[in-house]
């Protein structure tokens, strides 16, 4: 088993009686997403996706990512949400943080399109000088703004650099199937594309060619991701909450939520899971945040932000619960070196793996904050590997599902985000938005 | 004026006969700490430090940092929580997140000792090979696990690579001015060092030598930092809310924690920004979240998160504000270039500057946010220079200290950090804590 829910520290906070009692409303929320009757049952694809991909378009990634890695020093993803926060999450956990900066056979990749900045595309413009570069531009309607605009920039960077027609052959373009100009004006000028399906909702399409090209790119082994995500879609057929880890994460969240934990802390022990937190963040925060309620999703490293919000964590508001993912097999190891003259007083921890230290931390940290009145779940991923991580992924996504029904919201809208960009539009001068226009800007300050 | 407090997106939700009674309770924090009659008085150095820092350890940084230039390749700072936070947050702000990657004539500057990690000390050390290298350890004990480890096998690199005397040249050691024995050991070693005074407490640190050195190593100005520090606390005298907007933004966000609401957001519009909101994450989350009560500070980068968090701030829980930080003048601008196929739709935009985008979308996003419920607050930056971000520092520190003393705590302390440390050495055999070792074992699970 790749994960496992351990729920040893929850049990002063969540009795065995409060599981059962709540086991029928889990499956209530199985049937919804199983028979496909639930709220938002057009966007249910990612749930058969480790099986039912589309294998031709699989082979062309992996190509792709070949002919990508052996033409350029820099590989840029335009993306924003959903089309970026997987593939950086995945290439971050399975490679590094610091991935740009080690040593390596792979290009450096560079996520673009993700903010409304000209230091940032300045920045990236300085960083490609001298470089071979290639683009994937990742936007299902190819109108939104921040992507569109890098393309605009990255695309006309290419032309200049390599002419039309070597341009072509380094833009690679991930859109709808069929409709939207982007698909199009691809079609049109030869660019290899790839597919954003009807039915996957960006928060849900990292193990999509949405996430799947870039990870490629970084010499991550995808088969080892769908294996993985397959072996998770068997694992939780079930909607027993004594056989499902899984639902019992959902159901856990469900009960400390209507207990008044309204804030979840996700907490990785690496700093490569800090992007795996911020992914994790769209998908729940996006998926339950609507109709004033849903948990609002934090996130931490430790040991590193111990020292910043473990204060809070250990005796602020007591309306925070925490999910703590602990990597169990580190075949990294690095033991402490002893210093004769032992001037930090750490002479006991010679010799002993970092790892160890590592886990032990851990241990103590989930003693004291249950202890503060923090309620703490650890989800115990077996490795740092492709096919644990696949796993994970899918565990969290079939997890969003069940508890977005059990909170009875739509967990595969976002009808909060048009918000901000109807105002925009209508700031921004936009054709069709003028009647908006002048009632806003009497409202600036 | 470098900060300028924007209300006026608050004023469906806080009123200004709120403010006027309010009032007395600011006098009442202001006189506490002005008097240095409050909790945690041992610790107010940095209300004056902007005056009256020391001018010959300011120089011997400054002295230190150009050395450290012209030695080393990499510039490795070691140090965790307040020890990191600060310079961190400067160097991302004032340079770039991507410093490391971007052409420079200083040092990559990499943080280690912040995390327990044999992954991240063995990347490290890949990515040492063959740099030459400089180290500043910084920890007022020097005993605090983190940096003593990362101390331990860099100090070991050094010293193998460039012999003992060699290696003096390159450590650099910011602890206490007296005692422990990270201080004694490095003066029989003969290694420069630096205080960290005894009046400050590490989130308040990053205008000492703490935080100066590695800044100045990054080639920023730090005598703008704290000649803009010093315009603010010469800014802030006044505890009349009507002309000091530092206290009026701890007394809103005072107000707002006691309507409920109980999460406060840091939102920054540029990436750079996106470590000085876990600077202030620190600063606020471990100075007010003790006692049970506190505001939880949360943070996020727009327009990138908008397609993250985005959804849950418009339509979640109604238990949110936002503090959002605009720099308003920006140098660098880039011009959207005009797309002939109009692929996107956008050539409406074409020619506009994005700074000029970035502004609307914020302005459009301010107006939606509070439609949707959520309080928020604009804190207008005049530009992005050490004189504005040194002012904001301490715009920030005072903030916290007042809006500590009107909750009622005391903002100067941690005790909760020490609850994880106590189970940590007992876990891990430390003597002096074998008592509570057999009790915590028997808890794991």
């Amino acid at each position: 088993m790749s994960v496992r829910l351990n729920t040893n520290y929850l049990s002063s906070f969540v009795s065995s009686e409060e599981l059962a009692n709540i086991q029928p409303q889990v499956n209530v929320a199985h049937e919804l997403l199983t028979s496909r009757t639930g709220a938002g049952n057009d966007f249910l694809g990612w749930t058969t996706l480790p099986v039912d991909y589309d294998k031709e378009e699989f082979a062309r990634i992996k190509a792709a990512a070949e002919k990508i890695k052996k033409s350029c020093d820099v590989f840029i993803a335009i993306g924003i949400g959903g089309s970026y926060l997987g593939s950086r999450a995945v290439i971050e956990f399975l490679k590094s943080p610091l991935y740009n900066n080690l040593p390596k056979d792979t290009p450096d990749i560079y996520f673009a399109g993700n903010t409304i900045s000209a230091v940032a595309i300045d920045e990236l413009l300085k960083i490609c000088e001298g470089k071979d570069v290639c683009i994937n531009v990742i936007s299902k309607s190819g109108t939104t703004t921040e992507p569109a605009v890098a393309f605009r920039v990255l695309r006309a960077l290419l032309e200049k650099k390599y002419g039309v027609e070597g341009a072509r052959e380094r833009i690679f373009v991930t859109t709808d199937k069929a409709k939207g100009t982007l698909k199009h004006f691809s079609d049109e000028a030869g660019y290899e594309t790839f597919v954003v399906p009807d039915d996957v909702g960006g928060r849900f399409s990292v193990l999509t060619a949405v996430g799947l090209l870039p990870i490629a790119v970084a010499g991550i082994d995808i088969d080892g991701l769908m294996n993985g995500a397959a072996a998770a879609m068997e694992a939780y057929k079930c909607p027993d909450l004594a056989q499902n880890d899984c639902y019992k994460y959902a159901a856990i969240r469900n009960i400390l939520y209507r207990k008044g934990k309204t804030t979840e802390i996700l907490v990785g022990y690496e700093l490569y899971a800090a992007m795996l937190n911020e992914w994790w963040k769209q998908l729940y925060g996006e998926s339950e945040g609507k109709d004033q309620r849903g948990i609002f999703p934090a996130s931490v490293i430790f040991s590193t932000d111990l020292h910043s919000l473990g204060q809070y964590i250990q005796d602020g508001m007591r309306n925070l619960f925490e999910t703590v993912i602990s990597v169990e097999n580190n075949p990294v190891v690095f033991p402490i070196p002893d210093d004769p003259a032992n001037i930090d007083g750490l002479n006991f921890l010679s010799d002993m793996d970092l790892n160890q230290v590592k886990k032990t931390a851990m241990q103590a940290t989930l003693l004291a904050h249950v202890d503060g009145g923090v309620p703490n779940m650890l989800i115990e991923l077996a490795d740092r590997t492709e096919f644990s991580l696949g796993y994970l992924l899918y565990f969290f996504e079939l997890a969003c599902a069940i508890s977005g029904y059990m909170l009875g919201v739509n967990p595969f809208n976002q009808p909060g985000v048009e918000a901000y960009k109807k105002n925009m539009f209508a700031l921004l001068g936009k054709p069709g938005y003028e009647d908006a226009r002048a009632a806003l800007e009497a409202r600036l300050g």
